[in-house]
């Protein structure tokens, strides 16, 4: 059996859906790395009712620790660490060096004097972040506010509670799990293998037949825990198996790769972000985009180390900026249109004449909901892409969805189009 | 009382961090707008144990509907409406119209003949799709899993089972509130209200203590349900109160606006991005972009209608972008670097001449966690502003934490510049 994690997201600003979560995958990703296995992540808002029952429910669902995010900052509406004190039975006690690191690193923030004195209100917040339950470890601020390691009791789970903000979260995370509460909530797990291949172009639908045939040919099939996702035109085929079911992973590759192998671009865990960087090691690339807006020049350059391949891009969304930077000629719009394969391959061309990339991949659409014009619905994108040495070739699509599905659609084609040309070159 | 929900999105790719769960965050939102009080979102994976036992925690919470999203396609793994059948006892037959309608949908897609066979494989995921929980009500497929509503039955909540697909369960959503089992759920329910104030440049404990003085001063108080948010150094503000409470709410706003409306940008709910489409109605704007690689422009051209007002922009990300596209002259960049504020001000100048926008701005700074130089460490940003008729100004901002936040931190901050320029003018 591998240790079982449950997540727990505090933030009233999570859970209305005003800002998306950062830490809940995050934290999920490292577990699993570790070979934990992670049952649930849950969001609740920063109601101490809520927030006990989500904590009494991991306890009742068997995990062995949880991870808490959030609501550890100095506001009133700042409570895990009270709520999980409470639910604990652990009295909350003052640290008193802890408040006084805690004073003086905002003190620094603030260029104050050491001797400075914090109004009351602001001390009251300092000693709030300090103080810590009976028999706690806490973990070293990263930001102004400390960590708490709580170790299981054999009834309960143990409890590691993090701060919200996600570079607080994740410069702690190291020191988190050196923590003695941690170490003893995983002790003695067996590590699941996981697998994970990624395909493009191929439908789900031809996926799941092939997964169908797989549960009566691949010996040991159920000992394998196959998650397939759909995702901007990919599909993630993920697999979690014990050692012992190695060979029928094993088989079951095989039969993935005789039906898809062709669709296939990567089956080693990288992303096609990944894949981009090794590709481009020794090329450089550009871009000139319309209806992704910059999209795909910033997917490009989200990579450290990005600035060794990206020579830069042209955002040209009005046409005198395609015809005047890119040096489309006017004709080619007014006759055609825009959105038609001979500009998108005179602005891949542009771009390319532009920055001297050896590739330079462009995009022009309609991403809606308006724009449509007889002949190119909503969805319709055409992609350029120009090769040092080589014919510019021309592409049109048509992606389902909405405005922004359409964009993130077409941003994946482009990087699946850049990916394709640099590695048959 | 508000009615409560429960929100239990599903997969194992969700779960795991993989994949950023996009329907959570905006089925959290709809139901507030709708007044009414989301207390939960639970994520698990494809196990039907976890389901069952989130379901169960959810009807133990009390709460009036849940709703969950994904787990309906075709595959073995896609589980959700058996799981949530058998925890409400409910057997699962065939809806044979329903079947028709899903095996047209799939023909339509394919482009195949009316009377085409499927193969057995694909016949039997047409069949698990079209399988409805006795007493239930289908909901017609956006793409081709139908949704599912089962009504309360007064000791167990409302069941609405929605695709996972974002954009088919967005599809899907007018038609899940008109089901009988929602309708329900949600009568008599008394609206909550919702104010939110935003502001940027403002320290989340310097509002701290405002709170904390509200609570003394501000008659009513403990009726507010106040949530702070810090994100991209922007402060949102969001309160919820009773009808009855709006006496108390409005002597809060008074006092925060006293206190810091010098740093308010948005009072009435509007996000930067909206005040961008509201100021920018009769202005141009323009980019140039090196740490932030598109950001700036994908962000702004994120929102439909967006092309009535940005006409586009550069990244330069090599230096010979910079000289080459923007026009900043090469003696500039080897005497004091790219990342400096007279180099920031010619792009900016150059994104302008460029494309004869009335306002542009620009980005040059070091995101990491390479690059930093002496005097200039990782977080250095420089940014550039020229307006028609104006001085150009530069600003150097540092911003914290790794290279995505700071990526963003700067985006944020060149979205603000654009929008003091535009109100200004």
């Amino acid at each position: 059996m591998s240790a079982r994690a449950g997540i727990i997201v505090t933030g009233t600003e999570v859970l209305s859906g005003q800002v998306a979560d950062r830490n809940g995958p995050w934290v999920a990703a490292r577990l699993l790395e570790m070979g934990v296995d992670v049952a649930h992540v849950l969001i609740c808002g920063d109601r101490p009712a809520d927030l006990a029952a989500q904590l009494r429910f991991l306890g009742e669902a068997g995990v062995d620790l949880i991870v808490t995010t959030g609501g550890l900052g100095p506001t009133a509406d700042d409570l895990t660490v009270a709520t999980v004190a409470d639910a604990r039975g652990l009295p909350l006690s003052l640290d008193p060096e802890l408040e006084e690191r805690i004073a003086t690193i905002i003190r620094d923030w603030r260029g104050l004097d050491p001797s400075a004195a914090f109004s009351d209100a602001m001390a009251a917040g300092i000693a709030k972040q300090a103080h810590v339950p009976a028999g706690a470890e806490p973990i070293e601020p990263t930001g102004t506010a400390p960590g708490v390691a709580i170790a299981g009791d054999g009834r309960r789970p143990a409890v590691l509670i993090l701060p919200g903000p996600p570079g607080e979260l994740r410069r702690m995370w190291p020191q988190a799990l050196s923590t003695r509460a941690v170490h003893e909530a995983l002790a003695g797990r067996e590590d699941l293998q996981h697998d994970t291949i990624r395909a493009y172009g191929l439908s789900e639908a031809d996926l799941a037949e092939t997964l169908r045939e797989a549960e009566t040919s691949v010996d040991g099939f159920d000992s394998l825990e196959i998650t397939t996702c759909m995702r901007d035109g990919e599909v993630e085929i993920d697999t979690r198996y014990p050692a012992a079911a190695a060979t029928a992973e094993q088989s079951l590759v095989t039969l993935l790769t005789d039906r898809h192998g062709d669709r296939f671009f990567s089956t080693d865990g990288a992303t096609l972000d990944d894949m981009l960087a090794r590709v481009l090691a020794r090329r450089t690339v550009a871009t000139a985009e319309s209806c992704t807006g910059g999209m795909v020049a910033a997917r490009l350059t989200d990579r450290a180390g990005s600035s060794a391949y990206v020579l830069g891009g042209v955002v040209s969304y009005a046409n005198e900026v395609k015809t005047g930077v890119l040096g489309v000629p006017p004709a080619l719009i007014a006759e055609l249109g825009a959105v038609s394969e001979p500009v998108a391959g005179a602005m891949a061309e542009g771009a390319r004449a532009r920055t001297g990339a050896d590739i330079a991949v462009s995009t022009s659409g309609i991403a809606g909901p308006g724009g449509a014009v007889p002949g190119k619905p909503v969805g319709t994108v055409c992609f350029g892409l120009a090769v040092d040495g080589r014919d510019t070739v021309t592409v049109t699509r048509r992606f389902p969805g909405d405005r922004d599905t359409v964009r993130r659609l077409a941003t994946t084609y482009a990087l699946h189009l850049v990916l394709e040309a640099a590695q048959d070159s």
